[in-house]
């Protein structure tokens, strides 16, 4: 045992908390104290909650978005439009786009871009299963909405030359300007041109 | 279930994670989703860790620091100088005071300062039961080790009082001054004028 530490016990708990990204050892110390104070029925809804999801964790077989089921809410929603695949990077992005209420198509989760510099290439991603779901037939538009980064771009390139076999699929890709709010001066040189040269008519909304 | 999460497991953890102090939805997101990729014996090994500590800790009897058996390795420790106790508010200060290896005597954590704002009187505090360890004899000195703020001097006057009624116990406070390294012109004027009143003599070491 560390012999800063009067307990064990504590020790370990702190152990486990600092490795946790972006938690150091103080932050640990702070939040296991903080456990300490708690109720010991709140510490094991917490640890149970964990546990759980950890073991009986699902990944929908169509889109690869997490799930209680085999296939997810959205992917089993009649009322969605399956004709459309967003294909995004993670679970966050899902939540981010579905949080717009701009949306009623399905998804796809890649989990991740590709990314030479972290040893992630195609086949590590869930790019294969949606080329599989687009040569199902049925699809009319994949929508690429990757991290406009180097990685996105490459991963959009390469799944733009992955479909292009399937020329009745439309390929979009998110649209790439100024933010909402943004002011003029203080936008990006590189965005601001992107925005010039893709600019659109002005209908009035 | 909230519409946001695709899955009610993954909502739970979550809002677990979010519960604990500083760590806000975003970040309990990333968290649940890093222990989503770890092994599953790992998520086990870290909510066994947590759940054992909460049902198993020990305070020690003697000094209330956190401890695994009923009296802490410090207290029970014969090497240790019984005659001189260090006040401290927490477990944490325990632990910063054990790494100066600067003190060989014992602790009594108090659990926290006196302070009406937050509703923290004296009897909510292991006030009482420093004044039996000084009553059972044996005692040479306490030092006061608080916090430098008005709650700390508060619960350091509200002891004083309690413990005028031994007058051989030597009852001393932390020396407070400039800290190592600070310049002179940036100490604050309150700490510099303090460090003024209570200089000492020059030993050249």
């Amino acid at each position: 045992m560390n012999q800063q530490y009067s307990s064990a016990l504590l020790e370990r708990a702190v152990d486990e908390f600092a490795k946790l990204p972006g938690i150091g050892r103080k932050t640990a110390m702070r939040l296991v104290l903080h456990m300490l104070r708690l109720d010991v029925d709140k510490v094991d809804a917490f640890s149970d909650a964990i546990s759980t999801l950890c073991h009986d964790v699902h990944y929908c077989h169509v889109c690869h978005n997490i799930s209680d089921e085999d296939v997810c809410q959205i992917c089993s929603n009649p009322s969605r439009d399956a004709a459309t695949i967003c294909v995004v990077e993670n679970v966050q992005d899902v939540m981010a786009i579905e949080q717009t209420q701009q949306y009623r198509g399905l998804y796809h989760v890649l989990g991740g871009v590709i990314s030479p510099m972290d040893g992630v290439g195609p086949s590590q991603l869930e790019i294969e299963s949606l080329v599989e779901r687009v040569d199902k037939g049925g699809v009319e538009e994949v929508i690429l909405a990757l991290s406009s980064t180097m990685e996105g771009d490459a991963t959009n390139f390469y799944i733009f030359r992955k479909l292009m076999k399937y020329p009745e699929v439309k390929l979009t890709v998110l649209a790439r300007g100024m933010s909402i709010n943004d002011e003029l001066q203080y936008t990006d040189e590189v965005t601001l041109g992107r925005s010039l040269i893709n600019r659109v008519p002005f209908t009035g909304k």
